[in-house]
Formats: structure tokens, C-alpha cells, sequence
């Protein structure tokens, strides 16, 4: 083996750290780096300088954004009296897709999962709380992922908002909160053959009339 | 859709920019790095600074390298009449794996590839011819990949240095320099039955005697 320069050497360790970037991966980015013309890498530099300093998580919400709060809460035209959390910035990004969603949002920054030692103290679940004392929410949706973390954080923050929509009622206010999970089923062009037993499970569970017009 | 704070797109359409690096996974790298502590991202980009300014191709035999000539051209060790000629500056450190090889390298800087524009002019192959005729070098393995841009480039490059070989015999030198190819077959721990037709036809065009010792 020839010995690699320090320098390289460090490169591709961080890279690879980088995620899903593996050691042959972590070579060909090296290697285009390495190539970049001055300029560029100046610029690369600059970009990932300014991104870090300029993009931070929302004080209220957690959306990562220059602005602070985010644009999101600061946006008069939102509802805010519908909360979608999720599990992460770009899941606000998939969400603000969807045309008919005018809520704000909460992020969590991770699920739980006591296998990597992810437990409700690391994630923003008091401030959700919080958020559920102090603002006109009526609706929280529970958009994380419908995978077994997700499933089971949305379980365990369900349980956590009944109890303060509780003490909420307690404190005088009219209704209780509103706590609504996205559809589960066939996602759209999906083919049933290719389906998993627990997709179709939820899919025939939550089947609807069909609507003949 | 929610817009991105513009320090964000940057960072995300450099990141798309690297190669094997699709949408999903620059918004993954992208968070990643935003996510990271002061003291990481200013360890990342002193990294970036001093791998691009330190790391440059040899000028003898275009191995990236932070001595220059690299630390394969100032070896002593090295047996300087057999060159091995290679795409790039990984395929160095992939040869340097086999124990047996202890030649030197010549990096071509990638492959003909008539689809990409890419000609004789933007490889490193008259350095090549350069070094065939001040060198003492006997053999040159091309070693370039086994798919259709290396087989061809090894097509020309062979050409070339056959009409050199032939100036460098005139020129007083007794024997013109073999040219060698590393064999074509079956991989190591490969399975026939999972082996395209190609692989086949070279591992039996390439058949030797069975060594029953």
C-alpha cells in the first residue's frame, strides 16, 4: 500500500462521515474536490461558512431558516390553529407541497428510539407542550414517518397532549385539543402486488365508499 | 411550498454537484452539516483549505500526492522499468494493494470517451510518450478498467507506443518496450452462474493448464 497524503487522508475521513457516504463514495468526492479550480472551492468554502452561520432552527417551531422566527411563523396568512409536527425540516418542505395544508408546523428533530439512545428529553417535545398551552391550537397532526419509530413517537406524544389538553380544559379553555394522524394505505400509482402485508393491512382497515361521481 | 433561506439552495446545489449525489441525499449531507458544532464545520473547511492546496497531481506521474515528485517517483525501491498505466489517482492505491507489483505509475486522468468529448489531448498521454523515451521503463502494463472506454483507450494508447517504441529503437535503445494487460476472467470468489457472457468468453479464451501440485 502506498501511503496516503495527511491531508487526503483527513478528507476522506470526514466524508465519510458524512451520511450514507461510504469509503468508495468518500473517494470520488474527495477526488472532485480535489480537482475543483480555485474559485470553486473558494466558493464551496464560503457556501458552507455562510449556510452554517446564516441557517439556524426556529426558536418556536424548529424549522431550520435565516430568519428568526422562521418564515413560516411569521407568516400572517398561516392557520394557526393547526399544528403538523414532524420529524424534520425537509418533512416541512414535503408537507408545504401539499396545496391544501395553510397550518404551521412543529419540528422534533429525530423520533425516539431507545436503541440509539434517542429518548423525549432529546427531541422538542416540551416545547411542544408549551406551544399547546400558550397558542389557539385546535389540531395537532401528527406527521412523523409511518415507520415503527415514528408510529411509536406519535403514540407517546398523542399520550402527552391528552394530558395537557387536560390541564388546558382545566384552565378554562372550551374544547380539548384535536390529535388527527395522516392516512395510511396505497400510496398514489402504487400496485397492489408489490404492496407489504402491513401496507394493504392498513389500506383495506381504512377503506372508504367509493365515490361514483 | 415554504422558500428556502438562498444560503440553503447554495449549499444544496453544491452539494448536487458532487458526483453520486442526488436531491434526497444533498438535503441529508446538507442538515447534516448544518447540524454540526462550531468547532466541526471549522475543522471541516481548515480540512477542504489544506487537502486542495496540499494534494496536487505529480508532475512526473499525475498521482495525487503532497510531495512533488510524489512519493512513488522518489522511491528508491521501485523498479523504474515497469509502468503501470491506470485511469486515475485510486486506481493507484488499488494496484498498490498487490504484493508482487513494485513498478512505477503513469495516471492517465480518466478514458477516451467520444460521448463526453473527451480526446487524446485531455489525457496524460504524451507525458506518456515523453517518459518512454527519457525512462529506462521495458514494460507498460494498461491497466486502464475492463469496460469499453478502457479497452479502447488501451487500443490507442498501445498504438502510440508501438510508433514510439519503433523511434526509441532507431534511437539506439536494443529492444522495443513490451506492452502488457492485466488477464481478463473469472473474479476471485466469482460465481459462474452469475458471470455475463463477456466475463465467460475471456476466462475460457483465457484458460491455462491446471497446476495439480
Amino acid at each position: 500500500m502506498i501511503q496516503r497524503p495527511p491531508a487526503l487522508e483527513k478528507l476522506l475521513e470526514i466524508l465519510r462521515s458524512l451520511p450514507n457516504v461510504g469509503p468508495k463514495m468518500s473517494e470520488r468526492i474527495a477526488f472532485h474536490i480535489l480537482r475543483m479550480p480555485e474559485d470553486k472551492i473558494r466558493d464551496f468554502i464560503d457556501i458552507l461558512e455562510a449556510s452554517h452561520a446564516e441557517v439556524r432552527p426556529c426558536p418556536i417551531c424548529g424549522h431550520w431558516d435565516d430568519s428568526s422566527p422562521c418564515r413560516v411563523c411569521q407568516d400572517p396568512s398561516r392557520d394557526k390553529t393547526v399544528l403538523c409536527v414532524v420529524e424534520n425540516s425537509q418533512d416541512v418542505q414535503a408537507v408545504s407541497r401539499i396545496k391544501n395544508f395553510k397550518g404551521i408546523y412543529h419540528v422534533l428533530g429525530g423520533t425516539l428510539s431507545p436503541l440509539e439512545g434517542i429518548g423525549p428529553d432529546d427531541l422538542q417535545i416540551t416545547s411542544l407542550l408549551k406551544r399547546l398551552e400558550t397558542e389557539p391550537i385546535q389540531e395537532v397532526i401528527l406527521a412523523t414517518n409511518s415507520d415503527m419509530e415514528g408510529e411509536s413517537t406519535a403514540q407517546y406524544i398523542s399520550k402527552q397532549i391528552l394530558s395537557v389538553s387536560a390541564k388546558i380544559r382545566g384552565n378554562g379553555r372550551p374544547e380539548g385539543i384535536k390529535i388527527t394522524r395522516p392516512a395510511q394505505g396505497l400510496p398514489s400509482g402504487g400496485e397492489l402486488e408489490y404492496m407489504d402485508e402491513l401496507t394493504l393491512t392498513h389500506a383495506f382497515d381504512g377503506r372508504r365508499e367509493f365515490d361514483r361521481n
